[in-house]
């Protein structure tokens, strides 16, 4: 029985993933229903105010889910949204037993799908694959649990630990493999977060490009539908209209400064100067988490990313690792002055991978 | 039959390990003698001087050698060196085939070994698990093929590519699973290099310690057995004979300075001098060679392990990775000035694991 629903939450688990680009604000969450051995229905959740993963599973299940189980990621909702409870749904259908992988941690559900299920004479099991189902929605459970957004920085240096050289000259440190893997990680952001020297240096749009995203038509079409938002960070208003950047759709500018001419032409300016003069990067952190920002994927020079990581705003590094030495005189991956080894930031790496020629480190900052 | 011929050469390539801290300067090689699908002798060679695995296993064998199949890791010797030559012996033994994984590049040998089997009318094979066999002996082919040793250069960084704070603070980058993989590489090479810097800011030995090693008694005694050449290079001779460094037993100190007192205390001082008033390292690497070292380990500071990258001396790297960040202040990987991207030096990653805590990326420098 326990080996069944393990294998039966793996499957819920990969559907969720087919949701991994178009479900935010909202958590990826798979569903399979399985009745007498055989699986009687399969949903996902597709994008925000269309049927949850639960609801496309017992559609296609029809009448073969009465005395079935139904297999969740998530805990089901128990509140009106911008579709019913699907609780209610599933006792409605005569589903006889709910296999949970974890309790949804929304306040507006915290236990209180699985007790609506109970109460109703349901079987219910929570915990199943837990720690897989936690890593499908690390934005959005972090964002339940402490109102923030969960931040990733995304680098890109070699094996010396080097960015670019003393110049700024920088192209091609890594391989294509690797700019469509940051093409991904854009993808499956909410928010896409820069600083003026990059943009201005390489006129970076930091939008998605689907076609450069490396994946089958189905996720690439889903991924096309919703750009993640573009926040740039400009202290002093540097990067002018007429950038590229702006030209390429409506953007968050946050500054020190005010100026009334980013929403004539459709962008917002979010001013939040910090006691220091510079741009309150916590204060936008806990902004965006109250505007339902899952993910922010911080792609910056070694300034900006550096000044997240003094503040200990970042939740994880994904650090794109070139086979090359770029010498002693390059830039340097974060500006993070130090003194003392008693400073240094301790990591746990919980991933590395080969991406073509380069090597994807993933680390997160130690409790 | 191929099949076969594969799984007994990994079984002698796994003998020929157990030669991993002893045989210098000798290759490491495993023999496996097998008759009608049954093991009967298995051999390695322990150290120079002693008998060759071929010998070793027909000695286990016996009578039952006659008709069998011997696979050796390298092509049997078929010269007289401090023994006498394994092809005669496997002639002598009445063996029916010879499973070489390669030939010898020696010069004495190349060839001649497997000639001398097919002369006396044995079947031979050779090339079986070549690529696996020539990783058991990169230093001895390197040699045989170049004259020139193989050079490994290990390093201990941060995640961002730092060595040290600026301050030269250090201690503890590394974990002691990664301490303990360092002194395994010391007792594999037949030389430790090192520096006048390094050994004067942490008062180091350099020594094989062989509590230390984290290896089973039998590989533990055999490493205790022979201990690495240790190599300083100092050009003004700023260590001090008092210093734990020349205690710990004889050195080969390179200078471009001379000083009869080295010699009256049991070191050997080489004065080297470069057209450029330092120590003259391609002319070092070649007089190692020339004495029969197959692997230098390269344990210094960002200073010479630069100068050794700088001249295309490095043939791999073996960089420790702790998972913490020593910030942009802190002291660079290796000291390599370098202006433009096209100046970058390419590598080729060819493992990245984990050790304890940290990660050991093995890289090598591109074509």
């Amino acid at each position: 029985m326990s080996m069944l629903d393990e294998a039966c939450m793996a499957r819920a688990i990969e559907l969720a993933r087919k949701g991994w680009y178009s479900t935010h604000p909202n958590p990826r969450v798979g569903c399979v229903i399985v009745r007498d051995g055989e699986v009687v229905g399969e949903g996902w959740h597709v994008r925000a105010g269309e049927p949850h993963a639960e609801v496309h599973a017992l559609r296609q299940a029809g009448e073969r889910a009465r005395g079935a189980t139904a297999y969740v990621t998530l805990e089901p909702c128990s509140h009106f949204g911008r579709t019913p409870p699907c609780a209610d749904a599933l006792v409605n259908a005569g589903v006889a037993r709910v296999v949970a992988a974890m309790q949804d941690p929304n306040p507006q559900v915290a236990g209180q799908g699985l007790k609506r299920l109970a109460d109703a004479g349901i079987e219910v099991r929570s915990g199943v694959l837990e720690s897989e189902a936690r890593a499908l929605n690390v934005g959005f459970l972090k964002r339940m649990e402490t109102g923030l957004p969960f931040v990733r920085v995304k680098l890109a240096m070699s094996l010396d630990g080097r960015t670019a050289m003393a110049s700024g000259e920088s192209q091609w440190i890594t391989g294509p493999a690797a700019r469509r893997a940051v093409q991904r990680l854009r993808a499956q952001s909410s928010v896409v977060l820069s600083g003026a020297d990059t943009v201005l240096m390489d006129d970076a749009r930091l939008t998605v490009r689907p076609d450069e995203l490396g994946l089958d038509a189905e996720q690439a079409e889903l991924a096309s539908r919703r750009q993640p938002l573009r926040v740039l960070i400009d202290g002093r208003l540097r990067v002018p209209l007429g950038a590229a950047f702006f030209q390429a759709g409506p953007a968050l500018v946050v500054s020190t400064l005010e100026d009334p001419n980013y929403a004539v032409v459709g962008h917002e300016l979010l001013t939040l100067a910090g006691a220091d003069g510079q741009v309150d990067l916590a204060a936008l952190v806990a902004e965006l988490g109250r505007r339902g920002v899952n993910e922010v994927l911080v792609e910056a020079g070694p300034r900006l990313a550096g000044a997240f990581a003094r503040l200990g705003l970042v939740d994880e590094y994904c650090i794109f690792m070139a086979p090359k030495l770029l010498g002693s005189s390059a830039r340097p991956l974060l500006e993070l002055p130090l003194e003392r080894m008693a400073e240094s930031r301790e990591l746990r790496i919980s991933d590395i991978r080969a991406v073509g020629d380069d090597w994807l480190v993933t680390a997160k900052p130690r409790g």
